[in-house]
């Protein structure tokens, strides 16, 4: 399996909020998180880059060390790359995987009664560009959970072990993207907030800067957890968490209702 | 076999000396012609592309109609892509190749006795780039030959099967590239002027423009002939142009002599 991705600097990503590190990690994990997303273990990644004239020949070479350690926690390598000059700093990354003799997953196989699960953490690396973007450094615990995604890499294959219908990874926005899996395969998904964690730092900072957390959860991206569709005969492990289910019908709604995108729409039904 | 490359507006391509369809085709053929050097059948293109937020929507659809169609003559297909916008536009293009159970083929493998054979055109395109670039629209064999590369693509995979040593595409120059063979192989290459063929539309452009033709020929990219390194027991058939050895030493050379870049260098040697 194959996958592309582009990262634009200024676009999704500033110079000022992530250290050229962070944004090599950011760049693989994104590449490596569609692989997983498949049910396939990243290989490798070849990387094209683009920088303006007079950058800092480190920030090329910390780019490079970020790529390659989010590649080493799976076992794979920047094999190949290009370069070229150009006014933004374009980092173009194609990751590669293997599905080790698995079928891949795909977002058209949900079936209504299915379960749908995730694995990994969401909210916290929204929750933490909300406060960079509110020209905030801390909580810490957030703003590292959007400069290094912690991506559950380990749960595509076992997604894809145990069954799993469909498969996404998380980018776009949790229900945005449960929606590209709505949408591919035809059924409906309805969501359960209340299972999903809001942690204390998520707590802090959604009291200081005036935000439902809930609005992180469902909307925010580059926390890339794995979301899958399992038959409801499936047992699924403690690492997975139930948030919902696949029903008749098509769309996403959240506790049986239609979200609408921002805080007026969340009073809807959270309240 | 995979390989990435970027091509950034206004650098790599003008979109006043070239058509959308036309850039599709160079970048299409530029990421095949990769493939092919590998020894590789082209089967797939990855393509992220970056464009300012008010280009014209067709400009994009017809880009992708020349990757399609260049894609096509092999029997390959544009398969995934991103898209983002940016300031100038980026197309960063990722072949996948097949090697049918061939070994691949590398840049390292020449060893002194070689004979090095070419297969396809060269020197037509960089004539068109001048031309271009001059501000003129003919001889249109020579803009054509820009705007459309005649890829040999059937040369990878038959070279490898003629038991190639080290094989390129030249993307950079013929001298540049002959060199990342010499150099990954720690070998000299020898290259004979003479053999070239220098068409009359070379011939009438050269003239008008107050260009030596072989400086098209020695040094201009973007025709992408492909340029392999055989035993010298091998019989090659009549579609390879036999263009030099490979010697003990270092480096590149033409006729004997070093070639230093520009008309003035050529002086030393042509004529």
């Amino acid at each position: 399996v194959a996958t592309p991705d582009v990262l634009v600097g200024g676009r999704h990503f500033r110079t000022d909020w992530c250290s050229a590190t962070d944004v090599g990690h950011r760049a693989a994990a994104a590449n490596l998180a569609d692989i997983a997303a498949m049910g396939a273990v990243p290989t490798a990644l070849l990387v094209a880059l683009c920088v303006p004239r007079d950058l800092d020949q480190r920030w090329a070479e910390q780019l490079a060390d970020g790529l390659a350690a989010e590649c080493a926690t799976v076992g794979a390598a920047v094999v190949g790359g290009d370069m070229s000059s150009s006014q933004a700093i374009i980092v173009a990354v194609t990751a590669l995987g293997d599905l080790q003799g698995r079928a891949p997953v795909r977002r058209s196989g949900a079936r209504p009664g299915d379960v749908v699960a995730m694995a990994g953490r969401i909210g916290q690396a929204a929750a933490g560009l909300t406060v960079l973007s509110r020209g905030f450094r801390s909580p810490k615990a957030l703003v590292e959970a959007y400069r290094r995604p912690a991506v559950p890499y380990w749960a595509g294959p076992a997604a894809a072990d145990l069954g799993a219908t469909a498969m996404i990874d998380v980018s776009d926005g949790l229900l945005a993207d449960v929606g590209h899996v709505a949408d591919a395969s035809g059924v409906g998904i309805d969501i359960r907030h209340d299972v999903f964690e809001v942690t204390q730092p998520m707590r802090d900072a959604a009291s200081a800067l005036g935000v439902d957390p809930y609005t992180w959860v469902l909307t925010g991206g580059d926390d890339h957890p794995l979301v899958a569709t399992f038959p409801p005969t499936v047992t699924l492990p403690d690492r997975w968490l139930v948030i919902g289910r696949v029903t008749d019908g098509a769309g996403v709604t959240v506790d049986g209702r239609r979200y609408t995108d921002g805080p007026a729409g969340w009073d809807h039904f959270a309240r």
